[in-house]
Order: structure tokens, then C-alpha cells, then sequence
């Protein structure tokens, strides 16, 4: 894999069930489960994206319990997996952060139920991503999915995780482990 | 796929931390995830193993809440997903409603992070379920995985998942979204 790949879970601004645009909470098992997949898949960082300062230090909170405290001893392994997780106000934030570690902005990538002009495949992003040193950001929404006008301004949406018959209403924590398996799995 | 397909939670016999037997408790967020999980890719059945009877009444509280009670209007997705969850005392008791349900034994998989003789890769089990029409059950232990004697009984041992790198300690939610993909994703 020559891209160095990054996540972000975007809390704002995302839909609601009645189409509002809304900011949504920060979730403690996101946090875990997704590191830990992340992790396992040797993502570069994980970037948690909310712009309320309560929600940061209730984020930075758990993180500083794996990391420094009684969890660090108790469980190294969730203390690795979370020492990849960041957390910004914005997602230009973690767009900036990324550039200043690769030295280039990185191509964005979000996930959607709908195809668009620039809908992507698992297999094509697969094989971009093997021969481009460009780094990667995938973005996952929360709520009922990420703003219209913002999800417009990304390079590729890939496309629906399709399993057997019509019910497709996986957690973002699912998608997220099996869009890694599809992209970055042996 | 000619097979049917079963899948369970196991949280009876399993091993803590310092290799002792015990009981997990039963996750709200495992039933929610690994149940949509189950339902996109038309998984039969998920059971939740559990020996105690508060443990049985805690999820049936929270499966009423979702079928019968205000979730099952306010979210008709989560009442379908959730609809295909079963609750049983013991894993024998999963295997009879199987056997009832579909008149022969299912072939009872499960993951571990170590290599058996019956390991079998995804390839391998997913071209036994395209041909096969016994039901399978794919078994998840949770704590620190299943004790050894029961894990010896089942007929294949799924090889582990691999990432990138050595870290490999995905949660049961991601490891089975996974496994569900590699078998039964398109």
C-alpha cells in the first residue's frame, strides 16, 4: 500500500431523521470500536470531529483514561488503539493536520446509500490507493448522513455496502470495519 | 447461497483475562449492531446465549422496547433488524431450534486468533456454503474467547482475521461485520 490512509467521524454538520442539519453526540463505542479497527488495518490516525467543547473534553476524557490512566495498565491493547485517535473542532482542522504530516492535502473519500457522479468502487479506490503516495481521507457521517452541500466538495463517495436483499442500515461502526477489510484487507 | 445461515453470541463457557471460565454479560450495543450486521446480509437468526435469567430478562427488555413498545414506530429498521434476534439458555438449545427450523444439524464455525487443524480459510467455507443446503451456525465468543473443550466439539475454526500489521484486536462487532462480508458480501 503506498497511500497512508486516515479516518474522521464527522459529528457536524449531519442530518437528522427530518433532514435538519444537526451536530451529533460524540459516541464512547465509536471511539473504541473504530480505533480498534483502525488500528488493526495500520490507519494513520483517526480524527473525531465535533465542534462543541464539552463533547471534546468528554472525548478527551476517555482517551486520557486509556492512554494515562487506570486503563493503560489494565488494557495495552486498547491503549495502542487509541493512541491513533485525534480530535479536531473541524473538518478542515484534520485536513490541515494531514497535511502537515504528509506535506499534501489528501484526497476525501465519504461513504453514501445514494450513487453519484463520482461514486467509487471498493476495488478502484483499492487500486488508487496502491499506486498513489497521496494520502487518503475517508469520512464516515453520523446522524442521517453528512450535509449535501459538503458531501459535494469531496473527490469520491464509494459506493453502498450492498450484503443480501434490500435491508442495508449497518452502524457506522460496522461500515467502518468492513469498508477497511474491502480496501485495505489481504 | 444455498446454505441458510445462523449466527450467536456466546457468554457461557467462556475466559476472562486470566484464562478462568466465566460468564460475560450481554451487550445492548452487540444486540443493535451485530443484529443490523445480520439482517443486511439476511443472516437466518442471531442468537444470544446466556445462561442467566435476569441476563435473559434485561435483553428481552430491550428487545420489547423495539418490537412492541415506542422504538418499534420510532425506528421500523431497528424492529426489522431486531427481529431476527432469539434469546437461549444454552448453545444446545440454538442448535435445536436450528435443527427444528430446518430438519438436519447446522455445521457450528467459530473465529480464534490461533491456528487449528480444522482451521478453514473464508474462500474455502464460502464455497461450502454455495453448494451446501445444511444450515450453518458461526458461533462468536466474547471476554477473552470460548473454552477449549466446547471449542474442540465445532467443525470448523475460521482463520483470523489479519490487517495490516500485527496488531489484530478488532471488537466482536467489527470482527463480525467482517466475517459476515467475506462470506455473504457480494
Amino acid at each position: 500500500m503506498a497511500a497512508k490512509v486516515y479516518l474522521a467521524l464527522l459529528h457536524y454538520p449531519v442530518y437528522n431523521k427530518r433532514e435538519e442539519v444537526i451536530t451529533t453526540s460524540i459516541t464512547n463505542l465509536d471511539i473504541h470500536d473504530i480505533a480498534r479497527s483502525a488500528r488493526t488495518y495500520a490507519v494513520e490516525r483517526l480524527f473525531f470531529i465535533h465542534p462543541a467543547e464539552a463533547q471534546q473534553r468528554l472525548a478527551q476524557d476517555i482517551l486520557q483514561y486509556w492512554q494515562q490512566g487506570y486503563g493503560s495498565t489494565y488494557n495495552t491493547d486498547r491503549k495502542e488503539a487509541l493512541s491513533i485517535v485525534r480530535l479536531t473542532h473541524t473538518l478542515q482542522d484534520a485536513v490541515e493536520e494531514i497535511r502537515v504530516a504528509c506535506g499534501r492535502l489528501p484526497v476525501i473519500i465519504t461513504t453514501d446509500a445514494r450513487i453519484f457522479p463520482n461514486t467509487i468502487s471498493y476495488q478502484e479506490l483499492r487500486s488508487k490507493m496502491e499506486r498513489d503516495d497521496r494520502p487518503y481521507l475517508v469520512l464516515f457521517g453520523t446522524g442521517w448522513g453528512i450535509e449535501r452541500e459538503l458531501m459535494q466538495s469531496f473527490d469520491y463517495i464509494l459506493e453502498p455496502i450492498i450484503g443480501r436483499g434490500n435491508y442495508n442500515h449497518l452502524s457506522v461502526r460496522a461500515a467502518a470495519a468492513i469498508i477497511l477489510d474491502r480496501l485495505l484487507g489481504r
